[in-house]
Parts: C-alpha cells; sequence; structure tokens
C-alpha cells in the first residue's frame, strides 16, 4: 500500500459564494478513494466567515476571538488559548489574518464537519466517485513545539480508527487502540501545502479503503470534558 | 511536489544488536532525499533497551514508568502522564509491552536524536544518497482522541521548519512562523505503516529539499518549561 500526497495547484482566490467543489475539479482529476483535504481559510471564504478589522490596529481582531470562545484556558501576552464553540481548543479561538485580504479576519466554520460534507457531497454528485473530504486548520500543541495541520471537520473517511481486538505483530492483543488518522492525514497533506506557497488542496491517495467511512471529528476526535486531564 | 508514502515490509524481528541500517537496505531501495521513518519500537530492541516484566501481572512493567520519568504530571487508573528524560510528556514514560514479546517491555532510546543519526550515517555511509531518518512514536494529546505517531529524534531533516520572514499568498508576513514538519512527516508515515500490521519502517520521498538540514527533536521540538502554558 503507497500513499500519495498531490498538491492541488491552481484553486485561486476563493471568495464568499464560491462553488468549492468545482474549483476542486476544475484544478485536479480526482481517483476513486481520494481524500481531498481543504484548508479551513478557503471553506472560511467559500462560506463568508470573515469578518472586518482595522488594518491600522494589529489586536482589533481580539474581539472577535473573545466572542468566537465559550472559555479561556489561558493568556500569555497576546496569545489567548481558548475553547471554541465547537470544542476545539486553540489559539485565538481560530481567527486568523493570515492569506485573507487586508482589513478581513477569517473564523472557523460554523461546523466545519458539515463544511466537509457539503463538499463531498458536491463532489461525489459530480464524479460517481467514493471520495472523502477532510478540513484542516493549523493548531499549537501543549508540550511541543511548531504547529502541525490537523483535521476540524470530516467526511468519509474514519476520523479515529479503533483498532481494540487487533492484535500486533507478535499476536499480542493491542493496548493503544485508538489512531487518529483524520490528523495524520491533515499533517500529511500540509507537507505538500505549505503556508507561503499559497496551496490550500490537496489531494491524499491510496489510504486504507477500510477508513472509507461515515465521520465526524467533533464526535471522533473532540475529547469531552470529563476525559480531559489538562484543562 | 508529489510526496510519496512507502512501506518496507520484510524488516523482520529486530533482536539487541541487529544492525538497523543494513535491515532497511535489504528491505527496500533508497534515493537521494528520502526520508526513513523508523518506530521506536525496533530502534529500542536494536539498542537493547528492553526490560524484563511479569507476563501474568499486566501491571508489573509500572515500575519501569516510574524509573523512566523525572515527573509525574497525571495519574488516572492505570494511565500515568510522565515527562521522561528527554522532556517527552507521554503516557507511561513510553514503555511500552506492544510488538515486544512475552516477558519484556521496550524502554524508549536513551538518546532517540542520536539513534536517528547513527541509523541515517550508516545509511549514508552505504548508498552515499543524500538521507534522513526520523524515529518515530505514539504519542496521545491533550484535547484530541486518538493518538498519533510524532518524531522522537531526527537527523537529516529539520524538525521545526521557521517561516519567519516568509509571506502568505497574498503578500502578507506570516503570523504563524514554525511549522512541525518532522511530526507532520512520522504521522504521515504511519499512514502506511499500521500497528497491526507489523511494519515497523516507512519512506517518504519528494519532501522539499529545502528541509534536508541538521536537526534534533530535542532542540527543536520539546518545549521548555518557561514556555509551558499547561503544566
Amino acid at each position: 500500500m503507497t500513499v500519495t500526497l498531490l498538491p492541488v495547484g491552481g484553486i485561486g482566490e476563493i471568495r464568499p459564494g464560491d462553488d468549492l467543489a468545482e474549483a476542486i475539479l476544475a484544478a485536479t482529476e480526482l481517483v476513486d478513494g481520494d481524500v481531498v483535504v481543504v484548508t479551513q481559510k478557503v471553506v472560511s471564504k467559500a462560506e463568508g466567515r470573515l469578518v472586518a478589522v482595522d488594518p491600522t490596529d494589529p489586536l482589533s481582531h481580539k474581539i472577535h476571538v473573545e466572542a468566537e470562545a465559550v472559555r479561556v484556558l489561558r493568556r500569555r501576552g497576546d496569545l489567548v488559548m481558548t475553547e471554541t464553540r465547537h470544542g476545539f481548543i486553540c489559539a485565538n479561538s481560530g481567527v486568523d489574518l493570515s492569506n485573507v485580504e487586508e482589513g478581513w479576519a477569517a473564523l472557523l466554520p460554523v461546523d466545519p464537519d458539515r463544511s466537509a460534507r457539503w463538499i463531498r457531497n458536491a463532489l461525489v454528485a459530480r464524479t460517481g466517485l467514493r471520495l472523502a473530504v477532510i478540513v484542516s486548520d493549523t493548531f499549537g500543541r501543549t508540550w511541543r513545539r511548531g504547529v502541525t495541520d490537523v483535521a476540524i471537520g470530516s467526511a468519509g473517511v474514519a476520523a479515529v480508527v479503533d483498532l481494540r481486538g487487533t492484535r500486533d505483530a507478535l499476536g499480542r492483543e493491542l493496548a493503544v487502540t485508538e489512531v487518529c488518522v483524520a490528523d495524520e492525514i491533515a499533517g500529511a497533506a500540509e507537507l505538500v501545502m505549505g503556508k507561503s506557497r499559497g496551496i490550500p488542496v490537496a489531494v491524499v491517495r491510496g489510504i486504507d479503503p477500510a477508513w472509507l467511512r461515515e465521520s465526524s471529528v467533533r464526535d471522533e476526535i473532540v475529547r469531552p470534558h470529563q476525559e480531559d486531564l489538562f484543562r
């Protein structure tokens, strides 16, 4: 099983109301079993999740950071770690100025699983192929430096694969049972996108077909409060 | 730029003293610029980082969990979240029974960056190619369910790529500046390895050649205490 990561160039600037599925299909040829990874920024733009900010004030988007948060976990300097309505714990509630026109900030989609589902349904309707979509965003990590891309929405590919009951190569039942393949796929896609290259979409081709099923980042990945050891 | 993820099958069971570079070269053909991702388990086995445990007592490895820890962050039931000597914060100090023969547990390598360097040096010496090595392990995340593979050691490929000073597709200077490509590469490799398939090595082919440089997970990824907001 070989997996290929293919950047999708030529998507162009996305504006509110644009049809992302159409833009993706115009830019690349998909095959059965492909996972299309779409960065949050273009999804938010297509869905019109943009708010006006003061371009002369580098902190004017912070009011939206607070508005998008259900709780602030930590503050240090300009950094605010929040919990969003979706249950994500991330910097600045996911509100972001990069790759957005001056004077605007992008908010996270209202329901990124639904965004993934919309794009997937449109891709499947137009191609007849079995396809999956992951909406990705860039998050920091508690104890590791540097950011990685993770899944904030998914449709058609498992967010978490449960290996319970399977055995390791020596026949012993596996203790580590739940692998977050959606985050691994989102991070893999980032390797061919790159934040400064302006490539907002990549195709991950050749994943285990057993992972192609209905899914939800919110239900499978977001950790419920009662499981949280570090809040 | 297309990246390919290639599983390396046929490595066979690794025993203390085995030459991992030789086993890898016997099982696959490498090309210039390849990143070879090797799971911690086979590195620990080759380095003899195995301790005897009581196979009749499922908790007998816990004494090694404590011994490998410099600090315990949280306990819940059998789960112990610790900080290891390397500065990693992970479950059970990385001590693990899966894919190890009954009656034994595997500890993390003493210095996983050095392990990566040893394997890389041996691969480069025998092939004359420009190659990189990442030693990967499976860690949980604070606020996201499911585990992903991350880098615990690296040689020859950037752990964190600093985008400071670069601009986004619209010409604005990037706020998110440091991307942990080593973790994204480790997670990508996991997509073709799989914990129950017994494939401990994968090749990541085609990454940005600008990322090929001397590196260290410990220096670049492990977050210093003073930066830590969630200890």
